[in-house]
Order: structure tokens, then sequence, then C-alpha cells
């Protein structure tokens, strides 16, 4: 039977529903091995599914754990991801802003696996910050304060779990289909009334041309429409690393610099208007007109930060006590001219490299480290000026600079 | 590095020979997991493999164990190999045949997983026969009589059984490229001068369709022009079983029969005929029609069937002593009219149940049952006439022979 649902597929046919909750679920239970759900995996990732599949798909990730419901708790929901990128704190920055202007934001963030931590690893390195709150904590927190960004609660999703598990040592992670299931899953699951996706494109992002991301954001707006959700996309770029910062607490303290109206102005910063503008259009069904200036008076303002802080001390974080290591490595210029290109692969792989990120699943996270950029793209630069510091606790040495840094 | 192999794989690109060589001894070696070698073999199956890469491929599995040398025993050495068949007897006729006219047969052959046994278990059917000859023993029986039929000796092409076995559990036995390195590679490693190929097409046969059978063998041939082979291939029908009889001992009584002259003109006399015909062309390089003229003439007068006395004596066999069960149980035609087809895959299927063949590698083959087909397609019947015989020994019933016989 299972050797028949893997036949089919590998010869393009399209599954029934029942063939497909027998295949996963079978696996999600232990009785299709690894080897049967990889060969299969694979026979989706290069003969792809049909929307009728992708749709019953997304119904079996749905069913196979909890669900969150949050209708008791007033507005409309609006709940963002991003597909992953270099730098990518956002969420730190666009929740408070948003929660500031009246609309509910639950936000259950995952940790990182790869170039960096995710929003719950850099949330982690503010001490004391709990990123465990109960359902009912949840639903006090954001009766109170408007917002919440914790770990995911119960049981969302498993089968998630072991399938992202399996794909990621399978080379089958860059499958349109399994990842707008496995997103939009998550998405419903949680409880999420209207959802925002930011789709990353360009080397230092899963998807690297501009027509898959299309694709996908295609998709995840029809699995939106078949739940009643609705779902908007923005499309953006992931070759050079977003904003100044990569590494966990020195993307907390970006975040800060952002919400204070500090940091202004640069590809991260942009992203945030945008991504906001987006949630605050959606929370208040507004025109984006509106909820661009509602968004630029909440950074200016000083609610957006406000919030923040609000958050930060509800959750019991000390900001005082974020850290970065002492002890730092500068990486200079090798020649004059304008700085072309910022290879965010590189500098994720530089920051992982350090510790920022997790290789494998049992490494520990050092929050302290990381990569600050005192260049952007397009900023001229002279020979031997400091391009960017390392925040280090190891010795450093034999980095290419040429593979990160195009000047020109 | 594995997953970046895998990845270019699922990505439709070439590896280079090195690549190949990492994956497949890495996970003969234990190093690559079941669950990787699963997607990259899905990955071969949908995209296939360029020549190169089958070329690289073959030599992978020739390496991975031993390669016999069989030039000191004088005379072309012909091997053939049958993708496989329902009722597929045809080496025990073909091997004596073509021995008797002198040339020298080392034939090495497996046993069966599926529907009925392999020629070694058939052979088994012979009390006393032995299967496990030495090296040494093979070339002395060859230099003295000319044939030997036995199991595989040493370790050739181990890589094969690590990877077959994979890929029956997997949905991935169906791509040509990797049947096409499988079977080469084995009678490559196992000595032979030149080699014909049985490539059976249809519902009882691994390839269900001419195209792909088409594509087989010219990648036989390909990977032979490689080698320095001489390769040909016969394309040969399995929508129907081959000659009257499946499961064991009934095998060999039928191909005893066939020597002896007894059994004339029916698929499987006919194909013993056109196979031993190429066989002999190729071993004393002589056209097809005098080839056939010598074929007849061994059958006629005897010396091939004493060939086979000769085999089966030398390697300790006690022909007398074959038995078929002497329970059986007659399929009767439910109604009158012309016999239009018997269904391959169906009396496979019967044949397994009744125990000639092994569903899972633990079964033990029980010799004396099978199915002896009493009509044969074309021949008209009689509603209630017999139409096969099952000899059995274990009770039977709810055998729909609507599905084995076609009866218009």
């Amino acid at each position: 039977m299972i050797l028949e649902i893997i036949n089919k597929k590998r010869l393009g046919q399209e599954l029934s529903y029942e063939e497909l909750d027998t295949i996963f679920n079978g696996y999600l239970k232990g009785n299709v091995p690894d080897y049967q759900m990889s060969s299969f995996l694979m026979a989706i990732c290069i003969n792809g599914m049909t929307d009728k599949e992708i749709f019953g798909l997304t119904k079996i990730f749905i069913d196979s754990g909890d669900v969150l419901d949050f209708s008791d708790i007033p507005g409309i929901k609006v709940d963002k991801h991003s597909t992953g990128g270099i730098g990518d704190k956002t969420t730190l920055v666009i929740a408070p802003i948003v929660a500031s202007l009246g609309i509910p934001v639950i936000k259950m963030s995952g940790r990182g696996l790869g170039y960096t931590g995710g929003t719950i690893d850099k949330l982690e390195s503010i001490p004391g910050y709990r990123v465990d709150l109960t359902d009912e904590e949840i639903s006090r927190q954001v009766k109170n304060i408007n917002i919440v960004i914790t770990g995911q609660t119960g049981s969302l999703v498993p089968m998630d779990k072991v399938i992202y598990a399996l794909r990621d040592v399978t080379a089958t992670v860059s499958s349109i289909p399994l990842i707008a299931s496995s997103i939009m899953s998550k998405k419903i699951a949680s409880g999420a009334d209207k959802i925002l996706i930011d789709i990353k494109v360009g080397n230092g992002a899963l998807l690297q041309t501009k027509e898959e991301a299309e694709k996908l954001s295609e998709l995840m707006i029809k699995i939106g429409e078949e739940y009643k959700r609705e779902v908007r996309t923005i499309i953006s770029d992931m070759n050079i690393p977003l904003g100044k910062c990569v590494g966990n607490s020195l993307e907390v303290l970006e975040a800060i610099d952002v919400l204070r109206g500090v940091e202004k102005d640069n590809n991260f910063v942009n992203l945030c208007y945008e991504l906001a503008t987006e949630m605050v259009s959606m929370g208040l069904s507004l025109s984006k007109e509106k909820a661009y200036m509602m968004v630029k008076n909440s950074i200016e303002d000083g609610s957006a930060y406000q919030k923040f802080l609000e958050l930060v001390k509800t959750q019991n974080g000390n900001i005082e006590g974020i850290k970065v290591s002492e002890k730092t490595y500068d990486l200079c210029a090798q020649s004059s001219g304008t700085l072309k290109a910022i290879n965010a692969l590189e500098v994720g792989k530089l920051s992982l490299s350090l510790g920022a990120g997790k290789e494998n699943i049992d490494d520990t996270i050092d929050y302290t480290v990381g990569v600050k950029l005192n260049k952007l793209v397009g900023d001229s630069v002279e020979k031997g000026e400091v391009l960017a510091t390392l925040y280090v606790n190891k010795d450093v040495s034999n980095i290419s600079i040429n593979d990160i840094f195009m000047i020109d």
C-alpha cells in the first residue's frame, strides 16, 4: 500500500486525501520508516503536488496536533511569518509597532537551526525573558498589554516537526508545496485571523528565484482562501543581510535602535515599515497610506518602543542585561571603492562559525557573538577602513573577506 | 557534501564519478543513512542519469566486490540474463543446449524474491543438487563437462545487494539506469565474454512498456561497449506465463520435457530456441541460421538432455527424486469459448500464495507446489474443463479464476 502510494507520486499521479493521510500519519505513528518517507518526499519535490493535494496535506498537518482558538480576544489577530533570512529580526520591531496601534499580537515564534537563531533565540539573549508562557498566561497578557511573543505552546502541528527534520537531512527542503503546507498549517493552527508572509529570495534564503517565490505566494494565498484566512505576501530580497547586525544580542540591540528611531533608512528599517504597514492595514482594515502614517507615528512618538519595553518587562526580561562579547575583530577593506555587495549567505556562514547559530540540534548558541556591519551596500570605502566588526569568543583567523564584500 | 550530491540530482544535474562514488560507497560503508540514499535513488528514478553517470555507476558497482576471471578456460563464455518473469525456467533448457554444442557455460544464478523462485531455487528442488560450488570446483567442472550452474561465489557486486534491498522497499526499482547498472555490473564481474539479455515486458515483468524495454536494451549494449563485451538483447512478452508450469519442481520437470523433445511449440519452447540460438551464434560466431540448426539438432539427437543429466549428476543431484505435491486442486472453466488471455501477474501471485516463492526474505520455499496450465492462450475450452491444476500443500479456496483466465 505504502509502496503503491510512493509509486504513484513517482509517476507524477495525483494522490487522494486518503492516500496522503495513510502515508503521512503512518510516518507520524512510526509505521512508515524514514527511508520510505524520504523517497516519497523526493518524489514530491521533483513532481510537485496539485492544489487539491496541497489543501489535503495542509489539513493533515493541521489535524495532527492542537488548534488554538483566540476568538475570545477582541480584534483581528494578524500573524506574520518570514521564510527566513540573515539578520531577520523584523518581528522584534513590527510586533510592538502593531500592538501599540491597538491590534492584538500573539506571536509564537520558533528557534533557529542554521545560520542564525530564530526569534525565540534572539529574545533569550535578553536575560530573564520567558519564552514558555502557558495558554492562560498568553490570554491574560494579550488582554492586559496587547502583545505576547513566546515559544509554541501545546503540540502545534507535530507532523511538521517530524517531516521538517527529515526534509532537512534528505535535500527535500526546497519544495514549494511542502513549504506552503508547513508554513500555512502552523499559522492556521496557531489561531491567526489574517496572515502576512514575508517570502525571502536570494542566496541567503530558502528560495533562489523570484519565480519560485511567486509560486509559493500564490499557493499560500490559495490555502488561505480554503481556510477563509486573508493572506498577503511580500517578496523581499535576501542577497544582502537585513540591516547591520547578525547575531542574537546584536540583533536585539539593533531592533531597539530602530524602535527608538535612532536607526533609519536601511533595508531592514524599510522592510519593517513595509511589513508593519501591511499588518496594520489588515488588522484595522485601513488603506496602506493611512496604515503607513500610523506606523511612522508609533515610532516617532515613542509608543512602539514603550510597547517593546512593556513586553520585555511583562515577560520578565531585563533589557539592561543584554550583553555582547567584549572581544572584537575588525574586517578591513583591502581596496578603495564603492561597496557593491555584501553576500548574505557568507555573512550567515561567518555568524554561524562564530557560534551565533546551531549547526546541529544539540549545539548551544552563544548570544554574545555576531557580525556588525559598519558599511552597507552603496557606501564608499577607503582601503583599510573597517567594513565590519566581529564580536567573538574564540580565535578568529582565515576569514576571506573577498567572499563577503565586493568593492569596485 | 552528501546533501549537495542529492540536491544536484534533485535538480537534474549531472554528477561526477567522484560524487557518485562518495554517496554509493558511503552507503555501502554505512556512513550514508538509508533515508538519504532512498531520497537520492528516487531523484535518479525520476530525473534519470546520463550515459557518463551510468558508466561510472556500473564501474562503482563492479569495483565494490570480486571480479571473476575464467580466461584460462578455452572458448567464448556467453552468459545470459533474464529480467525475470512468471514461469521463466529458460536457463535450465538453454544452458545444456549451449554446453552440448561446445560452448563453455558458467552460470551463476540467483535466488528469487517475489512470485517464484530463482534458477537456484528451482535447481534445489532436485534432491542433492549442490549450488555452493567453490571457484576451484567450478573451474574443474567446466573443464570436464563444459557446464556449471551454481550460486554466486565470493562477493560479487555487494553494492548491488544493498542497493537492491533498499530499492525494493522504496518504490525505486523501476529505474532504467539503475536496472542497467545492476544487471551489467553482475554479468561483467562474473567474467562473461559475451552477454545475452532477455528483457521481459508486460504485467508479470519489471517493465511495462516496449519503450522502456528498448531504452534498457540500448543502455546495456552501450555499457557492454564500454567494457568491450558484446551484448545482445531480446525483448520478450511477459503478459502471459512462460510455458505451462509455474513452481519449482514443476518447472524443472517441464524443462526436462522440453530437453527430451516431448514438449514442443509453445511460448516457452520458442523462447528457449530463440535464446539458445543467439548464445550459440555469439559463442561460436556463427550466423543465426546455422546456430538454429545446431540448437534443433541438440534437442533431436538427445545431446542437450544428456548434458543436463550430466550436469545434475556431477553436481550431486538425483533427478528421480524430484517431487510435486500429491494434493491437487483443479481450476475449471466457468464458460465455453476461446482462452484469450492468462494473466501472468495473477498466476505469479497465485503461485506465491501457494508457497512457491518468498514474500519475505525469511520465508521458505515449498518446492513441490505450483500451477500447471492445462490450456494455453488460443485453445478452445468447454465449460467445466480443467484450465489449470494447482499442486498444493494447504487448503485452497476463494481463487477468483476470472482474474487469471479470460475466455471469450
